[in-house]
């Protein structure tokens, strides 16, 4: 253990830093804002088609500047393996009079019927990363459960296969169709049915958008115990169906355990009246569990019933370098130890990742010197006395036993967004030299690094890799992530998108994590994307047991076809 | 608002009362030991027979002493509605010789084998209230999640009933068989397999005794994050398939939440490897969940992966009177706002429990006059100094906001457990002048109170209820619980068990429970005792959904049959 005295000239590097930071991060902000348009902490979807529905991601979606000039083909010709399946009926007029009937006119969009419906659905028919588009024709826009209950029954008995949409802010092309599949958007139920400030219980409308839930929810102090980056346009019904995990997540724990209630609609237009607001209720299988994180596969979620926590006043910001990966670890057990109970995010960038982010945005990083490893630590908790003073202790150990090189702490509500821009521009900055092959990876924490280790090794053993020679394919692989969920981000940063490189890439990568049981898909899902490797993070057993589950719900298979499992 | 003079006359109350205790609890503690010896906190299954595995329940167990001595009728005897099912084979040799093949000859222990061998089973055939006892002749201890399916697949091939028995502490009589199914008892299944003290999970089998699993992560700073007061006999396998609520839900959530994983057989022998060590996972359905509260009916759960959270080194427990109920949920109110991130637990005593506590205990209440409300408010953080000082905060705001009347707060240790014991010293107590007729339920906050109310109002308009006159057969209608779960237990404390008492009070407080959207077992389970009043929490819809997924996976219905749904 280093003398005291080491101890006080580290914490006052902290301090200086600090006061650095004050007049330093302004700058940073102007000239990440000129090179990187959009790295806000909230997307705000201002600029996407207006009809536009979207659905549940977790990263900040990229500028839609650029990505709104590229054309997007079709899934089924960046599928080809992938065939309609003729059982599925083709819509006919007496279809659309039938929804036209239960839902009214309006709320029954079909493509062709007015001069511009093409372009009208192409906000339902493709992702908002441009990279899935479907092919539907018909858009469904029910207000009521009863109407859903209507609609499934009719689809299942007709063989009509339908897509559940949200938001439409998925990362995995869960949301959109993939042939012809009717889109049912939850858009219209947007009601919050009830919220009782005593016990913190909020009841909403599926199709409640997230941040409008929470701001209702800051009204009366209190919070929704989940925040992703597209907090303004995803749903809630979208964040249980894709079982979210977002950036709450280490404090307030999965949906699993705070969604007290659902409602939800089979295919047979059975109503899953299970929208309790109890805390606890031991009478049977807690059959709503298998529709959190279930992509709309075996029914629609139409009302969710969530236990909400009071909101923290007070919240603190540190940004830290680290010598090396044993560091962070002790690090993270460290920030558990003394910050316990007002610890809210532990976040883990590598050198690399704040290298490039401060390539691609023109950034002043907040420390002098370079680490091969940087941390995020974020407390919230009642007491701003309290939480700064746990916060120095934590420092002053950390700094104080050489576990942590340099910090900074924010100490006012700009330099604390700032700090966070180093971790939450990563994700835009690492397409910005060309391209990016993104990987959302749960590993165990021992290991948790060493997949960006050998992978950048595998590029740079190939002659595929250089920072500067602009004629290698790729620029750098970089890792980062919600170290305190065990969620790492793997980004192979590319120049350009290559077969030469995505051949050391997969199936590398996902074979890598079946080694270590990790998870191909800690919070983005399956959807289309992840479908064929669901083997690597699951058994044949439990893929079988799934099969089961997704037969019994929806033997038709009607529910988001081609996608899950 | 009151002029703040008035707050302050109202903390010094608080302190004065504070330092009286000191004093006074220690002659209450011994006073109520002498009266009431088994009021533990921690009940430890001492003079049980050495063999019998104890089950998951919430509340302290009733002395022994007094119990051991009453006969048990068979669950047959008490319940004649209930034939056992003609399907099920009779155990012979030839399966005793499959099962000792499979255990060894130790492993598989049969009734009439040895000289004692009948004593052997009670302790697997009787649960711990003595109110429900099975008639098995065949005890199987398996030590491997092998051997769990080999032996299940036998009794599924074979039609062989099982009960499921961990600990055997339930409620319920969910852990002991109603007839002659074998009994499959975990407790040789014991081991914890790891902990990483970084990320916090633990993986441990099913048979793990709760209290070793929690001592074994206080060696290294962590808590289980649930705590019941059977701690020392439960097994966690048993808590999982429970899905126990206990003292910690408030601060750390539910096992839905905090279970990541689960080994589990199914009855065609299939082993659910889902154990991963993994806070995030979104591959697929989560099928886990099912077996969290399925009670043993669809599988047998062999091993636990869940993620235990920091231990909390700064404890504190406050103890006041109020009014009535409105200033209890203003009190708790303001009890989540002031206290957020270090409330652990907030518990409601009514009057009528506290007088009989102290009856029954003969033991002193810490505050001087009687008040119709009493609330127990505990908070467990990193720092006692800021603890205590968020306590004060919020102690002088409600003191001084009049929403509390008087109160006092433990300064150590033994007060600590003291004022807990005007919380925990009721459930024994109410039965203490004779029996008690308990409802373990979990109503929305604003009419939680209300059916003590109305229960109370029941006996008086009909002259069945007094506290002093002996002839009437009801002493009092109390109501105490978890006040930050939702959850009431309700106990008739009678004189004498009356068949005139009982028809006051069922159906009418299931019927009750329903109109309020309620739940008849918020933590307790549905087992044997409330197999019939599922429907009064659970829609007809949901019991047929349920009675699918039964049948899905225990198609020859072999898994803790006559039970659950």
């Amino acid at each position: 253990m280093p003398p005291i005295n080491r101890c006080v000239p580290a914490l006052r590097r902290l301090r200086l830093a600090n006061s650095n930071l004050q007049q330093s991060s302004h700058l940073r902000l102007q000239a990440a804002r000129s090179a990187a348009q959009p790295l806000q902490r909230r997307w705000q979807h201002a600029e996407a088609t207006t009809s536009a529905q979207q659905f549940g991601n977790q990263d900040p979606p990229p500028s839609r500047s650029g990505l709104s000039q590229k054309k997007i083909k079709t899934t089924a010709e960046s599928y080809p393996d992938i065939k309609r399946d003729p059982r599925f009926k083709e819509i006919t007029k007496d279809d659309v009079d039938f929804f036209r009937d239960v839902l009214g006119a309006d709320n029954a969009i079909i493509d062709g019927l007015s001069q511009d419906a093409s372009s009208d659905l192409e906000g339902y028919n493709a992702d908002w990363m441009r990279k899935y588009k479907g092919q539907t024709r018909l858009v469904l826009k029910p207000a009521s459960t009863d109407q859903v209950s209507k609609i499934l029954k009719y689809c299942n008995d007709n063989l009509i296969a339908v897509n559940p949409q949200g938001g439409n802010t998925g990362l995995v092309g869960g949301s959109v169709p993939v042939f012809d599949e009717i889109v049912i958007n939850l858009g219209r139920m947007n009601k919050i049915r009830s919220f009782d400030d005593v016990s913190g219980i909020l009841v909403a409308d599926a199709g409640t958008i997230l941040e409008e839930a929470d701001n209702h929810l800051a009204e009366h102090g209190h919070i929704f115990p989940l925040d992703l980056a597209a907090k303004g346009t995803c749903q809630i019904g979208g964040n249980v169906a894709t079982n979210a995990g977002g950036l709450r997540l280490l404090r307030y724990g999965s949906l699993h355990g705070n969604v007290l209630g659902l409602e939800a609609v089979l295919p047979d237009g059975t109503i899953v009246d299970d929208l309790g607001k109890l805390r606890k209720n031991n009478t049977g299988y807690d059959l709503k569990q298998l529709f959190i994180g279930g992509e709309g596969t075996i029914g629609i979620i139409t009302g969710v019933s969530i236990i909400c926590p009071q909101r923290s006043p007070a919240v603190n910001v540190a940004y830290f370098g680290l010598s090396s990966y044993e560091k962070v670890q002790e690090a993270f057990k460290e920030a558990k130890k003394h910050l316990q109970e007002i610890l809210s995010a532990f976040e883990l960038m590598d050198g690399g990742s704040q290298q490039i982010y401060k390539r691609a945005a023109g950034a002043k990083l907040p420390l002098e010197n370079d680490y091969p490893f940087y941390c995020l630590v974020e407390t919230s908790g009642s007491n701003t006395d309290h939480d700064s003073e746990k916060l120095n202790a934590f420092l002053e150990h950390v700094m104080g036993e050489g576990i942590v090189e340099d910090g900074v702490v924010a100490e006012n509500e700009t330099q604390l967004q700032n700090l966070w821009m180093n971790r939450e521009g990563i994700s835009e900055s690492s397409q910005h030299f060309g391209g990016v092959y993104k990987y959302d990876l749960s590993i165990p924490l021992p290991e948790l690094y060493s997949i960006v280790e050998e992978c950048r090794q595998r590029f740079l053993d190939n002659g595929l890799m250089s920072l500067d020679d602009e004629s290698k394919p790729v620029l750098d692989v970089i890792g980062y992530g919600h170290m305190g969920d065990q969620n790492l981000h793997l980004n192979v940063c590319v120049r350009r998108y290559d077969k030469e490189v995505e051949k050391f890439i997969e199936p590398w990568v996902y074979e890598w994590i079946q080694k270590r049981s990790g998870s191909i898909s800690a919070e983005h899902g399956l959807g289309l994307a992840k479908k064929n490797y669901i083997g690597c993070s699951r058994s044949e057993n439990m893929i079988k047991l799934m099969g089961q589950i997704k037969k019994l719900y929806d033997p038709n298979g009607i529910m988001n076809p081609y996608k899950y499992i």
